[in-house]
């Protein structure tokens, strides 16, 4: 019978008695694997594990929930890349883990971090609108360390004291909270605002969230690319130094030449020469007086400049490459680690070469709740490459290659208008025929280039004046109507769901759904809405579909967006900690007319006089660089990031507070150097990886995403309900009843189902690296057997788990 | 007897007789190199051929003499990546072949091409102390042109009409020559020089001399990665008039800004951003009116900046990437065939199966005229494998690889004073200890540390003033005197020879040399000298031999540098058409206050006025930046280049002449990208390229150079003596002969010499292709068989070496 069977593995399973087992005790029983299941070879009656699995044979089925619990817990660890040895230990711990592990948990980290972040736009010098009484503030900082408190103290639970101190990021994170909390209760009692630049800290808050996992990633790969920057770095100090010395021996006695007077404002301007942003100013007063001191500049950017800057790309890319490299190895081996830890619990006693439906499904119950029955099966049987009622471990190591696909009936009818009338069918196939014409398309196309040009021209003949008139021009409803009529023919030709399916017709209609917008807006005058209209150009971006190379560089385009915006994100982190110090040294240093003793007085004139009976506002910006507020911070810090004339607001502060302010600009330039190298180095990666990967794959060339396929017949639909019945989850088989009806109806014996996810960088490299990989698991398994010689699986249980994970960890953590 | 036999094939040889042969006549035998050589398999006696090989035995000789120089002509058409069908055809043609292949006649070609470059220095808008009459410059050109016109008489009497005509570079030569001619003549006529903008075409004599080959591979270079670089250009543009669009309607409206109030200029001020170059202050307006304006600028900028141009690096570095392999391939298949045909002329008919050293020794008078007998006779060891007196096909394929290899004599004694007495010895080998030892060299390098931060913190002290006073400061004198020392010691420790064979050797000897001119200088107060004292931090580049990865990095640079040094000829080529174009429409546009009505009048503002008794000059200096003549023009662009500002200038000379002037700015700028692209690309490739040998060849670390191990015993010495002495060429023997005496006087049965050479990137490649360099050759060999099916040696008669050229041809233009 299918309910006796007995797990080869037991978890910590009395939790429901009460009591928790102490974590030494060997509570679970073990089977060796290879014995080919024969049930009495191992049995020591004397241990009390066997009397209690002969005693409480009723309380299998609760033993399986623990197991099937654990399993998961093991798969979502390999996923995430957590590392084992802060796996729950004990039915305590468990409860915590999974208090701490579910997205409400994760979206209250996350909330109370955007809290405490979002804290800086109101205190002390805060955006004018947002400004709130330190009261307040300092109460909603605290209520948010609190919140932390608490998560932490979860934390603690689930990983035990002795994990807790030793995993480093938490414990920064403890110390952050420690001082945060302290200083939020100062503030409290002062009612005033001190000098607060921990504050730059808040930032590990948002890191140590569950959902900032990539950012956390890209850090780690920040700091291993450092040490080779870091020498390249010093390389280029080491120049800049020399040419230092050198200019200032030469120019200095040029007295018109206020760049090289003295040796640290050799240095300062050679710095900012090599971000080219003071150039030719820096030259000129030198080179008005002789020619031939051009070479001296030229040869300084010809070295630091074109070569070792891009020595340190270099440098940085080869880094890169190697990390990205050995970062997918030990990520694959950890999910392999963590797939056989599940199989491990998953197997029976009677049956240990395989998992039966019946435990996989209990499995997926805990590891993706939302699956249906349906899927669930469809899932075991993609993963069951034997005929077997059974997956082995080699099957199941294609557990996060499976698991991620989406289900769906294939459909037996070609058209979404084949069950219609004749008279309609004939209609919509032939809007179905001319649609998918070349001819519609390329007519499409040159209705797009001949808008593009339309609006070019247009542009060019209104210049400047009133143009947001009532009246909406003719051009324009003609080509929305057009627009218009192409998205109601393509809809009703391929139908609703094939149309959306395509990103580009998801872009198609989301740009002409916008123009309509717009259209109405400008019906209606209103003003607030008028951008909209300026989004119509957008459309052109339909023209470079027809070329292959766009289509490549578009898709690319794609697939990097989320490690983008991840980057994007660890580059704010920076930006937010240099914030916080910027405008706790400099908020109010710069305003209009300040700085009129330094050399960069014109920038921040602003001064207002009148010649005849005409008022002349000579304006120099600069003023408005500042770091008065966050947000303002955020805006001066990209235009550093951007770099051109970034020595004006360097010098501008510096002329109002002491020349060590200097400092701060230089290390933000040679920070967001690093970050931006990192992020030119990771699009060089993903380009370079995906045109070779295109290379080496020309035959499979237009395949988009990853597809199965696979067939179930009535029989096998019949036998899942009845187990489901068995195991009473009958709300389950509902949607698996309704199935079999609907094979009834149309006298089908079986039912095809087409299983698709879109492709991930991971399922390129394990292409790419195909022999490697094999290399690297044969290799890992070796590593294994070495260490656990009986050729027994290596024990699982809460007791021996520990000095398994420890080795595993020095595997993983590279 | 080794003087009657009879070479395989013979080349061009009735060029002693007076009447050269029709081309199409068969005058050449050929034997199949497979039969074993039976001398009668092939003769068919009714051939003229073959009668003629019988009748004229007598002149062996000189068909020998021939078969070496065309052998020679193969091999250094196989070195240069000469395409075959350039193979001089017959005797006239190799007559001029021959004149126009030798360093003197190269000489002329580069001093034609660098006179008529340089001419420009003192035409029309000259340099003012170069300036030159009109009529002089004019007839200097004529001159110059005439030479040209020489050198391609020579060079079509070499190729022949037919070949002359189809091949492009040539005819496009022949082209600007006529166009300068007649201008020339019509300057000289006219006595004024007219609008020569095809003076910038004057570059294609400097590119086609023989000495600028690598300036012509990196222009093809350039040339093949335009397409997928123009692709990008076009998303780049594209976006950047989306951006216009969109800018000039969202700012137009706010009258005091001056960047978006037509669509032309959001345009071009969408361009200069692009370059960053114009960045805080084209958004400040509409950032005063608006502070969410600047998420305008912000997404721009991400987007193009920092997206697409590193997207545009990206598939630039990918398309170099496989250019360069390709490169690679094609240029060693082409040697591969040199070889072959070389070696077809070399085989005799009695021994087809491989070259004895008198033919080798033949070939190499002709090849390496300035190689002694001894090196000829160790490069014919070097190359035979097999111990037979004949170097068969396989190993003659090493020709390159050991051609090169420079031979001394291995001495046996470890120092150069062992031969002294016993008291110097023990002195020397003192010394020698010393040197080598760790303590000493750590000393050394202390004591360069020791010596910078000295210099820092000495210049950093003297803040201005005269400080090239009489007094040598005494601090200068004792670390002159340590490295004096220390370079005295090496010296007579290791050995004059020895120590100045290490390139970082080599670098301490000649900046201590320097410095000790700088104390010189400084102790006679020579003025103009003054610099050298300047370059002593140079001194402190020693420290960075301390870490492996300097060392690595400074040695990708000395490799890097002859290509870098061709790279930046190549980007000077373009200067120079840019600069003539400049010069020929912005010469004198730009002067002092000339730009008053400009955005950018501050820049060029010269003002000199009075305030109470002091006069106050303000000076802006763009006015310097001009194309006033060809030096000047060479800065301007290099500022162009630099990017930074560099709208201050084209909006000065726009101010001045037409708004289409920008064009030429914004071509420049796009030129400039490509090659800065280019170089960039280029040096990633070749530091990536460089890690992964290293990392691919951990073992064998520390070689510098290729080196091989011959032994030559006395009677082979004895033998090529003899050899020499019937060959009558008595005056190459006289090494040979002090070679026997010397090994009589320390009663040596043999001599040991090593070859040495430094590795090229073409030895990397050829470890790092292995596998694949094998599947070539197979590949190449499967075709050559498949065209000549009776696996005969492909002929190489002057007939019937067209059409074989010619498929060779397709095969090696990439």
């Amino acid at each position: 019978s299918m309910d006796d069977d007995v797990p080869l593995i037991l978890t910590l399973d009395d939790s429901g008695s009460g009591a928790s087992a102490p974590p030494d005790e060997p509570d679970r029983e073990e089977l060796p694997n290879e014995n080919g299941g024969s049930y009495d070879v191992v049995h020591d009656a004397s241990s009390p594990a066997a009397r209690e699995c002969c005693a409480q044979q009723s309380s299998a089925r609760h033993n399986w929930e623990m197991n099937y619990q654990e399993a998961a817990i093991y798969l979502q660890e390999g996923e995430n890349n957590d590392k084992f040895f802060t796996h729950p230990k004990n039915a305590k711990a468990l409860a915590a883990y999974l208090f701490a592990h579910n997205h409400l948990f994760y979206l209250m980290e996350l909330s109370t971090a955007l809290l405490l972040l979002l804290l800086s736009l109101c205190e002390a010098p805060a955006v004018p609108m947002l400004r709130l009484g330190i009261f307040v503030h300092a109460t909603l900082e605290l209520f948010a360390l609190i919140v932390v408190v608490f998560e932490l103290s979860m934390k603690m639970r689930w990983l035990g004291f002795h994990t807790f101190i030793r995993h480093k990021r938490t414990m920064v994170k403890t110390c952050v909270l420690l001082v945060q909390f302290i200083e939020a209760i100062v503030v409290l009692v002062r009612q005033t605002s001190h000098v607060r630049i921990t504050r730059a800290l808040r930032c590990i808050f948002l890191v140590d969230c569950r959902y900032c996992g990539a950012v956390r990633r890209n850090l780690r790969q920040i700091f291993q690319s450092l040490p080779p920057f870091i020498d390249i770095l010093l390389l280029l100090l080491f120049f800049m130094v020399i040419f230092a010395i050198l200019g200032f021996y030469l120019f200095s006695p040029n007295h018109s030449d206020p760049y090289f007077n003295t040796l640290e404002n050799s240095l300062v301007n050679l710095f900012v020469l090599l971000t080219t942003s003071n150039f030719p100013d820096v030259m000129m007063p030198s080179y008005a007086r002789n020619p031939w001191s051009c070479v001296f500049f030229i040869v300084y950017l010809s070295i630091e400049l074109y070569f070792i800057m891009n020595l340190l790309l270099a440098v940085v890319f080869d880094t890169f490459n190697d990390i990205e490299k050995r970062k997918f190895k030990s990520l694959l081996l950890h999910k392999r680690t963590a797939i056989q830890h599940a199989y491990r619990l998953l197997v029976t006693k009677q049956r240990p070469s395989g998992i039966s439906f019946k435990h996989f499904e209990g499995l997926l119950r805990f590891y993706k709740p939302r699956m249906c029955a349906r899927e669930r099966y469809l899932t075991f049987k993609a993963l069951n490459q034997s005929n077997t009622p059974l997956v082995s471990l080699k099957d199941f190591y294609n557990f996060y290659e499976v698991v991620g696909l989406k289900w769906k009936a294939k459909r037996n009818r070609e058209h979404w208008f084949d069950d219609l009338p004749r008279t309609a069918f004939l209609i919509f196939k032939g809007i179905n025929i001319l649609v998918k014409s070349r001819v519609f398309q390329y007519t499409m196309y040159t209705v797009v280039a001949v808008n593009g040009i339309w609006i070019l021209v247009e542009t060019f003949m209104l210049q400047g004046g009133n143009f947001f008139s009532r009246n909406v021009p003719w051009s324009y409803i003609v080509f929305l109507t057009i627009y218009g009529v192409e998205l109601l023919l393509k809809t009703t030709g391929l139908g609703p769901v094939e149309y959306l399916s395509s990103g580009w017709n998801l872009f198609d209609f989301s740009v002409t759904l916008f123009a309509f917008l717009g259209l109405v807006a400008l019906a209606f005058n209103m003003e607030p809405f008028y951008f909209i209209v300026v989004l119509r150009p957008l459309q052109l971006l339909r023209l470079f579909k027809l070329k292959k190379r766009y289509r490549n560089v578009l898709d690319t385009m794609f697939e990097l967006f989320p490690r983008m915006a991840s980057l994007g994100l660890t580059l704010l982190i920076f930006y937010y900690c240099f914030a916080i110090v910027g405008m706790e040294f400099f908020a109010g240093v710069v305003y209009p007319n300040c700085c009129n003793t330094s050399t960069v007085a014109d920038s921040y004139r602003w001064v207002n006089h009148t010649v005849g009976n005409k008022t002349i506002v000579e304006e120099g910006y600069y003023y408005l660089n500042n770091f008065d507020n966050i947000l303002n911070s955020f805006v001066t810090l990209f235009e550093l990031t951007v770099v051109n004339d970034w020595y004006i607001i360097m010098e501008g502060v510096t002329s109002q507070t002491t020349h060590w302010s200097r400092l701060y600009f230089m290390i933000f330039y040679i920070v967001t150097m690093v970050v931006m190298t990192i992020i030119v180095a990771f699009i060089l990666d993903a380009f370079v990886f995906r045109m070779n990967y295109t290379r080496k794959n020309q035959d499979s060339e237009e395949d988009n995403g990853i597809v199965l396929e696979k067939e179930i017949s009535k029989e096998e639909v019949i036998g899942i309900i009845e187990l489901y019945k068995r195991t009473s989850a009958a709300t389950e088989t509902a949607q698996l009843q309704k199935m079999v009806l609907q094979m009834d109806k149309y006298g089908q014996m079986s039912a095809v189902f087409l299983g698709r996810r879109s492709r991930t960088k991971s399922d390129l490299s394990m292409k790419m690296y195909e022999e490697e990989i094999q290399e690297w698991y044969e290799e890992h398994s070796r590593k294994e057997e070495s260490q656990t010689p009986l050729q027994e699986p290596a024990p699982a249980s809460s007791s021996s788990l520990k000095p398994l994970s420890l080795r595993q960890r020095s595997q993983t953590v590279i």
